[in-house]
């Protein structure tokens, strides 16, 4: 068979049947990483990929990998994959698209009796939401040597559980090394969780890379006073000086359009009294971008910002760099091969930076890596109204077919 | 003896003395109204107004009128008085100096054998500060027929005891009707709580009245995303938009200087999450002005402004009037003799408008009154390091002295 097609009706019944493992009653799911609903998930995924006649490897934190063997039993696997776990008000697509649309791959190569060079794998990482164990991207992190195994193992959820406890308490604390089980390359396919794709009417989003991240806490402090009876002039109003950093941060993103994005989210105000003028506020920035040398562009803007303001209005302003993260430039080859599937399938495409992080982002340090976006309903997710419609889910998962088949020879 | 002066040594050693009653550690006084620390301040300025020779007519309310007699009992009494109830981690000075100041005066009579045509009535308002029962100058307000007498009885704290109950059980819910005693004149002295009299190097400030006030809720509502994956343009962001209109608060007070002030000084963000993009903010406006007029228009250009913003960001921004307070004005006769009183002494003197409410705003509605403001250090307080100068506290209860001599005749 030429020229195979997934079925688009088997994969969203799968996607349904997993998203009954946790259901809300908002219509989303909650598969908190290593809870027994997540070792359900696991259960129901690693069944299927059995029936599906897989053999499956768990390494030491718990990330399975199910494998459709190849003709040539030494090639490297061509790994397509991404979570099962959730948030704790988590839709039915994210992440999970991305290991069913693995599985359908599989399925559907079986229907067509194809059998490829290289091995093909289905991958579900663990804990990628990371809002049980924190930091997101946990065990991809690992595999690729950016985070330490111990330091997985040990992180502990809200009750002082362990990761390792929890893990070995569902029964996927596995035998292999994480890291040491090789992948020739990853393929993972995700909803966009952003409106891009959507708003501009295309279904495939050919992704290079993902973008660099610098978070800051700022603290901005001023003078607490008597609202009535403090003139204008003079004031120190924190809240006044943080405002101006509010629109001064979005300012830096336009100068940096269109790839630029910047953020405050979180901001607050002390005393928060009606009746007193603002004497601090501490408030976050989030600045992305997928070149680092814009990003770092953006931060010395931001602490520009930040000491103009200071001296106009008479605050101190405090910018602490907590976190950053470099752009990930995923392979060439990888990308080329999304990009002629979409084309072969006649869809609509765009290429695009990935806003927010995922398991390919983390496992790009290591092996050859690259991601298909799918459209979200409103650019909605991490909400349990996240939806997207059967035909682009279906679509993506024939671009992930024949990115596989090309990749598995 | 043509030309009287108070002992400033002696007034500020009753403001230190009754600062030990409910000494905070911070240097300041917790006494809220009507708890056993309350009891105890009146308790003391009660034996003073005795051993000063003074009468005491306590109200329904606890008002107490310590009275002077006067050549002509018949003749209203020139009252003076303040409020002896602090903030919980209140200053030294707030209130206190109002209420002491008009016993040094009655003792420097005393000491200089002056009688006065009419009584001299030194005033302890119950309930000023309102962080104990709510709200704020309750008893003055129920006194001037702003606010109901079974209102404020039936005001609960925050374990559910009442005003009435409260009062009773320290011994101080007397017989006269709130509002039947009667005055013919109030001059409260108070520390300013703001900056000006300061900034300027002046000693006392001749308060003409009282600023208009209005309060407003605003609620801003966008929409939440991802900061990470949601490109600039599109973005529904509450905290941009709630930032333009702290902006444009602060605009609106600088186009109506010098007299206005508008603050936003709350300020809440939802989710308030470092990468989601803020889909509602909730804050308040404050707006001031001595002027009604004026009041009102700053009002109308707030409505615009968030009207402006709601259109240009697309956000919904809901606008809610909470509270109004028309401005007081202090009455002419009474201002003229405090001002005189000031310039005969040669005190450096500046008309200015209280910021802040006072139980003397209260009590313009049903009597001609008028203010004395002293410096007080930084503008700061409804704070323990609230400070003022010995010196300053001695000036304005010499122009107290002549006020109220004016007024006795």
């Amino acid at each position: 068979m030429q020229d195979p097609r997934v079925d688009g009706e088997r994969l969203w019944r799968s996607i349904m049947e997993m998203a009954e493992i946790g259901a809300t009653a908002g219509g989303g799911s909650c598969r908190l990483a290593l809870t027994d609903e997540d070792r359900r998930g696991r259960d129901l995924f690693a069944r299927w990929c059995r029936e599906a006649g897989c053999t499956l490897d768990v390494d030491e934190l718990g990330n399975m990998f199910a494998r459709r063997a190849g003709a040539d039993s030494t090639a490297a696997p061509a790994a397509t994959g991404s979570h099962l776990d959730t948030q704790p008000k988590g839709g039915r697509f994210d992440g999970v698209f991305g290991v069913l649309a693995g599985l359908e791959v599989v399925r559907t190569l079986n229907d067509a009796g194809i059998e490829t060079r290289a091995p093909i794998e289905v991958v579900n990482w663990t804990n990628e939401e990371g809002t049980r164990f924190a930091p997101a991207m946990l065990a991809s992190g690992v595999y690729a040597g950016l985070l330490d195994r111990d330091f997985a193992l040990e992180r502990t959820d809200e009750d002082g559980a362990t990761f390792g406890g929890e893990l070995a308490r569902i029964g996927y604390r596995g035998e292999t090394g994480c890291g040491a089980h090789r992948l020739g390359s990853l393929v993972e396919a995700h909803i966009e969780q952003g409106p891009i794709l959507e708003r501009h009417g295309e279904t495939i989003g050919v992704v290079v890379g993902g973008q660099g991240q610098r978070w800051f806490d700022v603290t901005v402090e001023g003078q607490d006073a008597h609202t009535g009876s403090t003139p204008m002039p003079g004031r120190r109003d924190a809240l006044v000086a943080a405002s101006m950093l509010v629109q001064g941060v979005e300012a830096v993103a336009h100068r940096h359009a269109p790839h630029a994005v910047a953020t405050v989210g979180s901001l607050k105000v002390s005393p928060n009294s009606r009746n007193t003028i603002a004497g601090r506020v501490d408030l976050t920035v989030d600045l992305r971008h997928p070149e680092d040398g814009v990003l770092s562009g953006m931060a010395r803007e931001l602490d520009g910002l930040a000491r103009s303001i200071a001296a106009e209005r008479e605050v101190a302003v405090d910018l602490r760099e907590i976190w950053s993260k470099p752009p990930v430039e995923f392979d060439a080859d990888c990308i080329a091969k999304v990009r002629s599937a979409a084309r072969a399938l006649g869809l609509p495409y765009r290429e695009m930076v990935s806003g927010a992080g995922h398991d390919a982002c983390q496992v790009a340090a290591v092996v050859p890596t690259a991601m298909i976006f799918v459209p979200c309903a409103g650019g909605l997710s991490h909400n349990e109204a996240e939806s997207a419609l059967p035909g682009d889910l279906e679509a993506g998962c024939n671009v992930l077919l024949h990115t596989l088949l090309a990749q598995a020879g």
